[in-house]
């Protein structure tokens, strides 16, 4: 399978993403990144019960993220098309990082930046990330990530 | 203790509740009814740990929102200062509305309700309302509620 | 051209669209009904510019919601898949709604509802629909509107 | 006038901003950063419509956000009473910064920072801030900025 599939996603800008100065608010930046994140794992095969928790099933590994950046190239307005290419990077054995690039018409429009630290659910230490989250890691990082756009 | 302490409250509409109307977004207004009911049962005295859960209060009975609306007359724009009335009443022993009055200048600009039902969190059954509830309810409606505006 | 097409959406549910409950935040039903709404006008043909507002393209007529509802049958976990079903209808020569029913695995999982009436940009005061939104509500009535799921 | 006034913001976490690991969903950090520049803008004396754009007051400087972060040591819960120091910096005659330092019961929480631009609405290049928001910069780093928690 080409990582292409899982790394590099499409959504619209909608108008609930947008504020009165007419274009993205800078904070719902940070849930798309969230939500491509999401959305990769879930074309890479993982079911979302594997990696967040739900009412019914307790997961011993939570992932919280620890840190996260931005910065804003370009206006986005309402209606438009965006390509967000991921590159996700192990950094040691309980922790990674997922940049995000945001395009529209072929222009770089904005960065983002994930890190996130697996921690044991009940003692609150550091653990080994989850096997599930490093198979993504590494298919992503086979044959260098995906092709620069 | 006068109910118009937890009753009347006020907020201030920011920026990032507008759109690219340049007026507040709609779907913001449940949020708003949303976190009016949360702080009015703060200000009765009624830790949030109580009624919401958290990662270490597991809760026997949940109050999940089963319906919600809201009605619009005026654009609210940013910086606009608000204030909300809330009118609670119980609908029967496992259930209760929030009413939400926004006034904005004195005039009315958005009516906001919130239906919720008590269930046993593990059976997921109706049950009877929590007791701290039923407090906030009852006093809440001695003396007719508040005074109209 | 089907109107399933345009009137029968699919997306997932998100981690951010979740709550301590461990289920979909209420309010966030709204969002996706706007969103859904503004795909399905998208996927119709139509450019968002013609319909929301943006920096460079101010609009005569601006469609606020007046009103919307939502009835919530069922939680909804993070990674549930699901299909949104629209019926737009037309209310008067200014105003419309649509409805929207949210299912997951074949159950009905919640159904919304937004109004919205045409206003003159400048002067306030209602006036009757775009030519595009009235396209959009005809074709969406032809045939008897999507079949039942 | 003290600068504690303006740069010393009390929230509480409401159940809205958590997501189903039970705590505050990270995004919503960069939210409330917004919202405590806001607010510290309101108590310093700044009416928003200076600042933010309204559908009738067209701006002739744009202040948009070039770059966002936070850093994230320790889970919120809903209920959790908030304390938000406030750091504004000037860069150059174009440009300014603040930091975010969020505690709850005397523990760091989280940062933020956020960083803006001033240019102008119309030919989308940069220009001086505008005069309201060096008032409040030099005002709020007189005396070294805010005691120290």
């Amino acid at each position: 399978m080409d990582p292409d599939t899982w790394l590099l996603l499409c959504r619209t800008v909608r108008f609930g993403d947008t504020d009165a100065a007419g274009v993205m608010h800078f904070a719902r930046l940070l849930s798309w990144c969230h939500e491509a994140y999401e959305e990769s794992l879930e074309r890479f095969g993982l079911a979302a019960a594997e990696i967040f928790p739900t009412p019914t099933a307790a997961l011993t590994v939570a992932l919280p993220i620890v840190h996260c950046s931005a910065d804003f190239r370009r206006p986005l307005v309402c209606g438009d098309p965006m390509t967000i290419e991921l590159a996700p990077r192990r950094l040691d054995p309980g922790g990674f990082e997922v940049s995000y690039r945001f395009s529209t018409s072929g222009q770089p429009a904005a960065t983002g930046l994930t890190r996130h630290l697996a921690i044991d659910s009940r003692s609150r230490q550091r653990c080994p990330l989850p096997a599930a989250i490093n198979r993504w890691l590494e298919a992503s990082n086979l044959g260098g990530g995906i092709q620069p756009l």
